[in-house]
């Protein structure tokens, strides 16, 4: 099956706004083996659109479009996909129905021309929208099958989540594509990159109707397994087969499936384990204690954090001491070691985690490069894990990645309890 | 001046990165009144990049394309070009010395096939690659001009302002499009919203070759000034004039210009009155201080700040007493004034700025609803400044709006000095 996708809009073509749903929909259908050979952007304006739908239902199987759904005039796709499909322009009432509903709930009476946006080619079919008002919908065109959705984001998504995955595989099962009951999962690694994951897989089994790929999404990578099987609950237990043989080989570089992140994971284990933890950050400057406090609920486990970016701060709110900052430098094993005992005794948490680094550009040393990143992390039994880094990147790479690896380093110490 | 834009790749197709080099360059253009037309994207396959190409030089003036143009034999952007201008592809001397100086500098050995990479259709005009290896260059493709470029975002977008600027100017001039000078500043504005923006510029005479236009990039709006003129002095000289009257009608609201950013105003006016401020945090979670530490150079104007994400942190950290906490909750007037007061002092600062609030999902009650946050700004002479805001929306939106109207208010009461 080959594929195409249309997003439409003049705000792409001036540049307003990034493609994030080209890309969202490239990555949903690679993610279902089928083969994106297009992507085409375009003005609201009917006579380019109609010619690149022209073009891509000529030559393709399946045409995705979003935009071009809403309700006002330089909204053109109902009205002409309904002309290019020889269909009159209706009303779904269903779609009508639901939003006389809710605007009815909020008390906001229904401006003239919403019934504009819950139009439909007569005789489509219709993917109802959860997330908002225009409904999605699909007509032939040719040997194609073009499907159309509103462009704002949540809405495709939703249009995509709930009706379009199992469609597509109806509509390969119809063109005589074997398979068609596809489990997937995403693993989550952190940790190791993708030539190290690779080779700890080396040699690992990959069965009929299985595959396996990677995508590095920095700082982690994603390991990517879709199994096809003649039922769901066959490749469903397959999946579940495939992904045992590979935590196996990959142990504790897994910290989460499909959509988790690894904060999110770190708090998990917190709950777990009843824990509560504390920051004292330097070069990072409050990114640790922000990516924590981004999740709901954390404030049973997260009660706070120092930001200490001067010496005297770190000396007055940590209880560094002055020797120590003179002897070894800001940037040092013993400075990051004191930051996270302190941080953890005056807090009073079960677990202080601490960074100190050269984020650039300046003020690197031959000793102490930009790049340089001492983390320490100070847990139960009053021991502490120190670990020193380089990496090599710009001011804002090298503090995002002090972030995340401060949170990996406190995930291990945490799992070896 | 019709433009269309070539994007290619392999990982685009497969929804692997999102395509920011087509916005940027759509962007850009727009930015000089030229329109873009359609944006296509394809994987690395000679037929159908062939194709694409040619209707996109058919029906337009200028075709930009980037991606294809590394050392592997997956990149064929040259060799394809080179065929459809009928010319050989052939290295390019001067980017190839580059190259060869630039690894011998590195201690780096050539590979057999670096040499790929630096080479163009005979005859087309090059353009150096001031960031990387790949040269841009320009080709004669029936009436249109098409222009390659690299594909990593920062060597396309040095080509592009090094060269492609003024070589789009000159072939505007060769078409006998008037015009040609351009001056163009984007005013940052934070505070307000486009429709206020619109009326406080309501009435201003626009001149003749001057253009002013709005972008709505949250929690900020950028007004886009650009003038063209006869000379690049008359040009320059009328946009001075524009901005002055612009300025007089927005004032304060507008914080900086072009590449600027709120965190990097503020530091500017610390920087010019000599101030140091610290931060107390307890929904944002140390995203001000994160924000701050972004800037290379903050030092000496920021030198830490407490992240009091629970009551017991706000009154050890901070010295918020007990009783207001018990009184008035702590997402209130009293509490974020005493916790600016708090971090002010104890950080030994000019200027302390706390944030308290509700970001959600839970946690909102009748009188404090989601969305609730309160901002104090603690300054010399003891003043303090309180505000409270109520914004819809998730979590991290909420949290991110509560750091910048943050930092906002901070510069506000900066500027009364």
């Amino acid at each position: 099956m080959r594929a195409e996708i249309i997003t439409i809009g003049d705000e792409l073509c001036r540049g307003e706004i990034v493609n994030t749903n080209a890309s969202w929909l490239a990555g949903a259908l690679w993610d279902m083996q089928i083969t994106v050979t297009h992507l085409h952007s375009c003005r609201d304006l009917a006579e380019d659109m109609a010619a690149i739908i022209r073009q891509a239902a000529g030559r393709s199987d399946l045409v995705l479009l979003s935009g071009g759904l809403g309700p006002t005039l330089d909204d053109l796709t109902v009205d002409l996909v309904s002309e290019l499909a020889c269909a009159e322009a209706v009303v779904d009432e269903e779609s009508a129905e639901r939003m006389r509903t809710r605007f009815a709930g909020a008390g906001v009476p229904l401006v003239a021309n919403a019934e504009r946006q819950v139009r439909v080619p007569k005789g489509a079919r219709v993917y109802a929208n959860s997330a908002g008002l225009a409904p999605g919908f699909e007509v032939q065109l040719g040997s194609a099958q073009l499907i159309a959705m509103p462009g704002p984001p949540r809405e495709l998504k939703a249009i995509f989540n709930d009706h379009l995955r199992d469609r597509i595989g109806e509509l390969r099962l119809a063109r005589g594509e074997k398979i068609e009951y596809v489990a997937r999962r995403i693993l989550r690694v952190f940790g190791k990159g993708e030539s190290h994951i690779a080779t700890a897989l080396e040699g690992l089994e990959i069965g009929q109707g299985e595959s396996l790929h990677y995508q590095v999404k920095p700082p982690e990578t994603l390991v990517k397994l879709v199994v096809r099987g003649a039922s769901c609950e066959l490749a469903a237990g397959q999946l579940k087969t495939m992904e045992t043989g590979i935590r196996e080989r990959l142990g504790s570089l897994v910290y989460g499936v499909d959509d988790d992140s690894l904060p999110a994971a770190l708090l998990r284990d917190l709950q777990a384990a009843g824990h509560t933890i504390s920051t004292a950050e330097s070069c990072t400057g409050g990114l640790i204690s922000g990516l924590l406090t981004d999740l709901p609920g954390v404030s049973r486990n997260f009660t706070g954090g120092a930001v200490t970016y001067s010496n005297a701060e770190k000396a007055r709110q940590l209880g560094v001491s002055t020797a120590t900052l003179e002897e070894h430098g800001a940037v040092s094993e013993p400075v990051v070691d004191e930051m996270a005992r302190g941080v953890r005794e005056r807090f009073g948490t079960d677990w202080g985690v601490a960074v100190s680094g050269v984020a650039g550009p300046g003020g690197g040393t031959e000793d102490k490069p930009v790049g340089t990143v001492w983390i320490a992390v100070a847990g139960p039994g009053d021991e502490v894990k120190t670990k020193r880094y380089c990496w090599p990147g710009a001011r804002d790479q090298v503090r995002s990645l002090a972030a995340y690896w401060a949170l990996n380093l406190v995930r291990r110490q945490l799992g070896k309890f």
